[in-house]
């Protein structure tokens, strides 16, 4: 056992998710579950994700060994300024926000000495939310991205490695804050805002017309807007970064097929299969 | 039974699924295969999705009820001129291509009074390709968009309305060649161009971070560039009337994001994912 006694900040999707795999697992002596709502709470208690549950998070994080803030990405900060004074000595404190620059910098001023803060970015998920779509396999084979900056505890990061691993991930990195946005940037928050104009800008005529293919591409458009809107608005740099470098491809594109340039389309698709299959 | 003698020119996935179709359902006396390759010919007869094989269109089409020409867009016109003479009286000719209004053009000049060219196009399909991917419940439940101009002859829009229903098609769409392209160039044509240069804009490091979500996005991107090709030179206007509409549902997001707007950003992500939802 890594840990003695978690917090979970949030217990939805991801929230949820770790607490039944810590449960399952027996990787925690007690976990406290903070929820803003009593209904949440009332299930994660009922799935048995948690011990105990609370809606004051300063309350719940008394004595933990970890504290995980698995909120949407807007709310993390705010939990970081709540419960920094709370935290006992060798308290780790990780969240699995999806950007992380501007909540490490933020998470590094409030979690005090003593305790320390690491990030941690879960690429799993679904475009479902809630505890009731939580389930204890979600980690198990997935790959989490934790972030280490220049006041980065180097013994957390390694609790915190074993901790993920001990839920199922199959791979973790160490990146930079910022190359932690960068990479999902072009990977995962492009993709969602590519994906919502596509679907954004077909009639509803041609919408009735979707198969397979359109719903697979459109999937990750079901998510929910307040979460895309956090993580647009904490990534903003990297994303119109990625947007702009997205629109050059697109562009190419474009032009091959107003010349009627069948070699050079051959070429793109080409590249792009190459790409896909590389993946699978 | 609706035809007695069926040919089929290409029998790869969609040539392949409906021969396999046609003989679990017992719809077809006799099914002649024409392919480009021996190979091909006889993995279909050891399928059992042709009755007979053979290299030469002409040959295959003599005294057959219906021909489907089921190649890739580019090469439908060219099949069209070569069998047009040897057509028998009352032979409904058909193709299976994602393009219409070029193809429709064409084949109405090419196929000679007392037959008749209707097109259709059956909204299915895989990122696979070739007759080894070929199934015979390939179309249970989809989508079927037959063409209608001022020459069609109505009685053969029938006819083949009941073959595709005959092969487990749910809907029959009948669209004008041009209403056609409009339609497939927004939920088909627009998806798989937008998904390339996504997939083609990510750098490699980020490309070992996809996650199920890019997969499930980028899955199409994964189809033969020449199809694409193919599919872009004969539907090129009103694809670069989709890409520009997307175009500019893109940048609308972009100026959002650049903008710093949380609430603009939640009502286009909102509207994104009400549409999604609608499709499910």
């Amino acid at each position: 056992m890594i840990f003695r006694k978690v917090s979970i900040i949030g217990v939805g999707l991801i929230g949820g998710s770790i607490g039944e795999a810590l449960k399952k697992k027996r990787l925690a002596k007690e976990i406290i579950g903070v929820g803003h709502r009593t209904s949440s709470i009332k299930e994660a208690l009922k799935r048995g994700a948690i011990d105990k549950g609370t809606l004051k998070a300063v309350k719940g994080v008394e004595g933990a060994d970890l504290v995980i803030i698995a909120t949407r990405v807007g709310l993390i900060p705010g939990f970081g300024r709540m419960i920094g004074k709370t935290l006992k000595k060798g308290c780790v404190v990780t969240d699995v926000g999806s950007t992380k620059a501007g909540i490490v910098g933020l998470m590094e001023k409030s979690i005090p000495c003593g305790a320390a803060f690491v990030g941690s970015h879960p690429m799993t998920g679904s475009e479902k939310r809630g505890i009731k779509s939580a389930k204890e396999d979600l980690f198990k084979g997935s790959t989490v991205i934790m972030t280490k900056s220049k006041k980065t505890d180097t013994v957390a990061v390694k609790k915190l490695e074993r901790f993920w691993k001990s839920l199922g991930v199959s791979r973790v990195a160490v990146r930079s804050p910022e190359k932690h946005d960068r990479i999902v940037a072009e990977i995962s928050h492009l993709p969602h805002i590519v994906v919502a104009a596509l679907i954004n800008s077909a009639s509803g005529e041609s919408l009735g017309f979707a198969s397979t293919g359109f719903k697979d591409t459109t999937r990750i458009a079901a998510s929910d807007p307040d979460i895309w809107r956090d993580i647009c608005m904490t990534n903003r740099k990297e994303i119109l970064r990625a947007l702009d470098n997205y629109g050059r491809n697109l562009s190419r594109i474009r032009k091959l097929i107003k010349e009627g340039s069948g070699a050079g389309l051959c070429r793109e698709f080409g590249k792009s299969k190459a790409r896909r299959k590389s993946l699978s």
